[in-house]
Formats: structure tokens, sequence, C-alpha cells
């Protein structure tokens, strides 16, 4: 791409490196703030600015946060004896959608995946194991992507806890509500049969 | 979407401002740019700021431009007496990529569309007609695309022109290399017949 402006130039390839934003989507882009108010640009450059310069990560729990604790540890009416252990923030953000969880999290950072070099060192492991005698926790529920590496994940942590008095739990796999059998994998479709569960208590749901 | 920080939420909401990107796709950018270094993302910022608070419009052909003439005006090599008339700024970053003209611009800033509420005041029509005597102009060609706003335009610049001495000519229509004649709409296959070239002038291409 020419362009005649320096000005033009740099604000486009700085979105083209975004990912999913390919050049012509950052020309797209550059050109509808152009024709915005300058207030509306000033405004979502300052945000973005902000974000990066003023967030921080729990302490707690290492979600993000405006200070040094996050909304979620520091609400009281959270269970904090319950902890929803996460990849990442992404999750939060789902759980939290659902509100259907009462309880606090703990984000992991990432999960343990050999392959990509990432092994228990790189994530919060750590500071999780010295969060449940602290505070007392009375129930650890996973709910990691069901694959090889969030299963690895759930059995390095349970081994650590062995002998710790904490219900260990992870969330439900089976078919998604709307989803059909037929199309469904063979080991999804297997544990869902092995893991099933009485009808009464589904239908509590 | 439920967030534990305000500073994300607002930064999403922003992103999600943008044509084309939804919350999610929002926030899959805002959580990209939170795992980069900060000086990358004052970059983003900046450029994006920057470009809002100082880009300028060429006093001539009205094309986005570092200073009050654009790069492409001031460039000693372009053809002064030809000018090719385009809708947008995106039309001339497409012209010129093809490195094929080397005349000047002039940006219309949108095409006559009265269902649009689009009129020849709205347009830099005034000022276009007011270079063609200034400026000692050749030839203009239109680079409009070609449906009917398009074709309304050429003809109110045209008969405004009447008297003139200048060449006017618009861009070929036709099919597009690489396309098929089955799947072209009949107006342009009607057109392309019409418009036929001889072959010796269509091989020196």
């Amino acid at each position: 791409m020419e362009f005649s402006s320096s000005l033009l130039e740099s604000a486009v390839s700085e979105f083209a490196k975004l990912p999913g934003i390919g050049k012509k989507t950052a020309l797209r882009l550059v050109l509808h703030l152009l024709k915005q108010d300058p207030g509306n640009v000033e405004a979502f450059g300052e945000a973005i600015l902000k974000m990066r310069r003023e967030i921080k990560f729990c302490e707690r729990c290492y979600n993000v946060a405006d200070s040094t604790t996050c909304a979620i540890c520091a609400n009281p009416l959270r269970k904090q004896e319950l902890i929803c252990i996460v990849e990442n923030i992404r999750d939060v953000i789902a759980i939290e959608s659902t509100q259907q969880f009462s309880g606090v999290y703990h984000v992991l950072g990432g999960i343990i995946s050999p392959l990509d070099g990432i092994g228990p060192d790189q994530l919060t492991i750590e500071p999780l194991i010295q969060r449940i005698p602290r505070e007392k926790t009375e129930e650890l529920i996973f709910a990691l992507n069901p694959n090889i590496q969030g299963d690895t994940t759930i059995y390095y942590i349970q081994k650590k806890l062995q002998g710790t008095p904490v219900r260990i739990t992870t969330i439900a796999r089976g078919i998604a509500f709307g989803g059909e059998l037929e199309y469904a994998d063979e080991m999804t479709l297997a544990r869902s049969i092995t893991n099933r569960l009485p009808v009464e208590k589904y239908v509590q749901h």
C-alpha cells in the first residue's frame, strides 16, 4: 500500500499489528477514526493508554484489577472458600457472564503444556497452593478446557494437594446444550455416558 | 459481559465502537495489547492520537496530508496537468498501489447521491472546477465506482465543464482480469462489447 501521509501510514501499521487485522481492515478502521469527532478519538486512545498504564493484577487471584485486589475478591458477598481455577482472564469473564458462580477465582495464566515449553513454574500454581490453608478453602473447581493439557494441569495440582482437606471438582463435560449426538466426538460421547446423571439431578438445573 | 476491571471494560467498549468489531473481538484485541510491552501499547495509542491531531487535508486535492500540501501534489515528478478524480482517500491508495498513474488527484469526498441526501455542494466539485484553468489541466480521468451515482457525478461535472478545453476520460469498465464471462452481469458484458478494444491496443498493456 502506498500512503501519501506518514501519519496515516503509521496509524495503519499499528492497527495491522493486532491479531486478525490485515492491512485493508486496518485502513478501514483508521479512516473510520479519521471521520470521527476529535474528542471520540481522544477517548479511544486515552482508554487504551490508561488501561495499559494503570491496570493491575489482583494479588490474590491474578485476575485483572483496578487496584491491588480485584472487584470479585473484594466483594464480601462472594464465597471466599470456593475457588474456581481458570486458565486466563477471558475464562473469568465467560463464567461471570453466566451469573451462576458465587465463589472467587484463581487465574493460572496458562496451562501445563510441555510441547509449548510451559511448565508448572511459569503458572501461578505455587501461590494457589499457598492460598488454600490461608483462606480455609473448602472446594476447588477446575474450569479448564477439556483437553490433554487441561487434564495434565488438573492431575498435577491434585497431586500437589494430596493430604490437604479440600474438595476438588471439575466442571461437567458432556454434550453441549443444543449440540447433536451424531456430531459429538467419540471421547466426549463416551465420557458423557460414563458420567451420566440421575434425571432428578439434571432437571434441577 | 461482566468485567472485574473498569479500565478493561472501557478499553473493550472503545474498541467495540469500531466498525465490524464486536464485543468478543474487542476483548481479544485488548487482551492482546495487555500482553504486549508497555512501550508497544504507548506506540499504538500515540500513533492514533497523533494521526487524529495532526493530519491535514491537502489544500489542493483534499487528499490526507502531513502538511498543507500532500506528498503527491508536492512531487515535481508527477504530471500536474493530469488530474484523476476519485471518491475518497481509499481510492487514492488503491490507485497509488498500482504504480501506474503519474498525475495528481482530486478527492471529491463522496459522490452525488440524492437518496442519501448528498448533493454537489457537499462535495469538492467547485474547488475542482476552479483548479482546471488555474493549473492548465489537460486531462481529467474519472476513477469512480461504476454505478448510477458514479455516472451521475461524472455527468454533472462534465456538464459544468462544457466549453472548457480539457479532455475528459473515465477508467475502463469491463470484465475484470481473471473474471469469467458467464458470471458477469448483463450490463457489464454489454458495455464491454460496445466499448471493445482493438487487439493491438490491448496487447500493449
